[in-house]
């Protein structure tokens, strides 16, 4: 019966993506500029007022009427008397009138009169108080308008948005120094397994391994924009991870259970998770090499409160980790608000050997990446799911598609890079 | 003179990148593995023990000696008896003889005397304690050796690494719960200018501007494995920014000055950083656009003690976090002691129109990229370089580089996008 359950509910990546689709949105927090880098905006985001907010000069130069710069040449310079000059942050102090300009540093306030900028490289200094000029400037050149950068209630930043370096300067330059995000996911972290030990155990006994996945999956959490808590180790006991599941939904938003890897584990998961009531499991089985005993699921939902999603991870370290970026990190960044997951860097490079694949399951595939005479080669790195050395001798990873039944050697392909 | 000097010490960004190479490195520290993502190892590291570290089962099955096997088949299957059960994380109670098999987890330690797991999908149970065997399996099949994943005494992590996820579960698995990683590089950051005030000024007088800059690169700087620390706004005063270079040199590994943008300032720094001492200015001016006024120097090595880094930068916010991704983060980056920059997320698009590029000078073009029937598109961001809504309206940049004069409109580029 387990069989048959499992055998019904398999569902490949993509459905997993475009389907598993949990309604939970962690809530707005307010949070200071400093600490907005990579936060995703609850909310758009407008201009309170026009950017630069004043007329300002590109260009150290001389601020002009244009008018009177028309026609002039190499051979025929104008003359202009040179009236004052604007101080950097100052309001001026001299209007530009028919015949005159006056003195401008490069982002300097444009006087009442001019309109334009005409560079320095373009005048000569006739005699104290006058220059030459020998280069016409059209009006508008050398300046910046007052809203040009920014209209007033322009909005510059879509909600939903992930917040870069550029973007927290723009706000900077608004004086907006605090922004509405969505809060980090809270995620909770569990191992399982009677054979998995804390990291920091000295000896093991026979037969135990020390817990891997954890602190891998807290990392990859961060990296997708959520706040992992790692909630320790729990027996094969469907007792205790049921309630250790259920003792963890009120402070999570989304759970992660890293599970045994042995038949009865990965049923121990399963019925834990359907004991915390509705939604429940949305699939048990995704069709992926390595990765195939993934759960799904959504749990708690009470009122109209959405429920908490529940990800059951494969035992093995190193499929728990490739299904994890496939599945894991986009539904915790859904799950944050972020409509458009940033890019990963990629390369294109060449397979080394043909790879066969079966039609109907994706399949991840871990590759070195080095630059040869013939171009840029990919070649993959096999050995048992069972071995975390095929990720860590990893430089990336390909993904042959379900429909494909495999990759010739010398096909071009995506290979996905680890940072 | 200074227009000479200026001339004298311009150079390529490809010439900066190779040959302004300061020897100054971040000393080793250890920091616990839950600190440790990203982190750049300082030493190699080695595994202290084999890992797994015991022969272990890959298959739900049982244990067997493969010359059981033999020769079995669906027409003619084998019988073998079963004599017991080895339990998760626990030593196995009874060793495999000849015609007899071990009922065995997936993860569970190899009994002595067995050679192989057959999976058991390939067995059914003839009677209570027997099962039928209807294929064979070969020595080593169905196990993970004792040191597969990894051998005692194997260099696993190079020195100089950054550490990625799956670094830290094997670490994780080794029982290695610290580190020995370089600090992250101190970077003081200045901003100069008469104009410029601090973000959080509630209202600005005619032609002060808030600092867009300095938070865009502690943002960069954070992304570079920097510690950012914003040492203020100095003002246009050459006494002002020597004595708050000298003040920050003995507390930074590299000096960030955001410079004001007219002429005067910009000599300024370059003035101020002379004074710090020796080995002094490498290069005043970067053949690059947006970036031109770019200074390159090594200030303050007092006898073994190496020099401090520091770069100035030009006044727009633009143009400094274009060159500050191209120049400084790289910079960072060796400082910290990181032999190879993470890639960035990049994609091939085709240019949508014509640009012109000067030769002997590296072009830096913002771009948004769409998905149009065609294909993928980089369709040119433009404005002055004063306009910070050129890098907030852009997913990215292409580099046009020193040998070329222009890209044809549909010429395939490298996009570098921003994450």
């Amino acid at each position: 019966m387990a069989e048959s359950r499992e055998f019904f509910t398999t569902k490949t990546v993509a459905q997993a993506l475009a389907g598993f689709r949990p309604a939970r949105r962690t809530p707005a927090q307010t949070v200071p500029l400093a600490q907005a880098l990579r936060r995703v905006t609850a909310g758009a985001i407008t201009a309170p007022h026009p950017l630069p907010g004043f007329a300002r000069s590109t260009v150290d130069g001389y601020a002009v009427r244009a008018a009177d710069t028309y026609g002039v040449s190499d051979g025929l310079p104008g003359y202009l008397d040179v009236t004052g000059a604007v101080m950097m942050g100052q309001e001026p102090t001299v209007a530009v009138r028919p015949g005159t300009a006056v003195a401008m540093p490069t982002g300097g306030v444009i006087p009442p009169g001019a309109d334009a900028v005409i560079m320095v490289e373009y005048t000569t200094q006739a005699m104290p108080g006058t220059i030459e000029v020998v280069r016409p400037v059209a009006p508008g050149e050398g300046i910046v308008r007052a809203d040009e950068d920014l209209r007033q209630g322009q909005a510059f930043l879509r909600n939903e948005t992930m917040l870069r370096p550029q973007d927290l300067a723009m706000l900077a330059a608004l004086g907006i120094t605090e922004v509405q995000v969505r809060a980090r996911p809270r995620v909770t972290i569990f191992s399982t397994g009677d054979e998995v030990v804390p990291p920091q155990t000295p000896a093991l006994a026979p037969g135990q391994v020390r817990d891997a996945t954890a602190i891998a999956l807290a990392a990859l959490v961060t990296d997708a924009g959520g706040e992992p808590a790692y909630a320790g180790i729990i027996p094969d006991d469907p007792g205790a991870l049921e309630k250790a599941l259920r003792d963890a939904l009120p402070d999570s938003d989304v759970v992660v259970v890293s599970a045994g890897s042995s038949v009865g584990t990965r049923d121990e998961t399963a019925s834990a998770v359907a004991a915390l009531g509705p939604p429940g499991i949305w699939c048990h089985g995704l069709a992926i090499k390595p990765g195939k005993p993934t759960l799904l699921a959504e749990c708690g939902a009470a009122g109209a409160e959405p429920g908490v999603p529940v990800i059951g991870l494969p035992g093995n370290p190193r499929s728990a980790l490739v299904v994890f970026r496939l599945i894991g990190m986009p539904l915790i960044r859904l799950v944050g608000g972020c409509a458009a997951a940033p890019p990963d860097p990629s390369t294109r490079a060449r397979l080394s050997r043909d790879l066969a694949s079966a039609a109907g399951r994706l399949d991840v595939v871990q590759v070195r990446v080095r630059d040869e005479a013939s171009g840029r080669v990919a070649t993959p790195v096999f050995g048992a799911s069972a071995l975390l050395s095929v990720l860590t001798d990893a430089d990336g990873y390909i993904v042959i598609p379900e429909e494909a039944t495999g990759l010739d050697a010398g096909s071009e392909v995506d290979v996905t890079l680890y940072a």
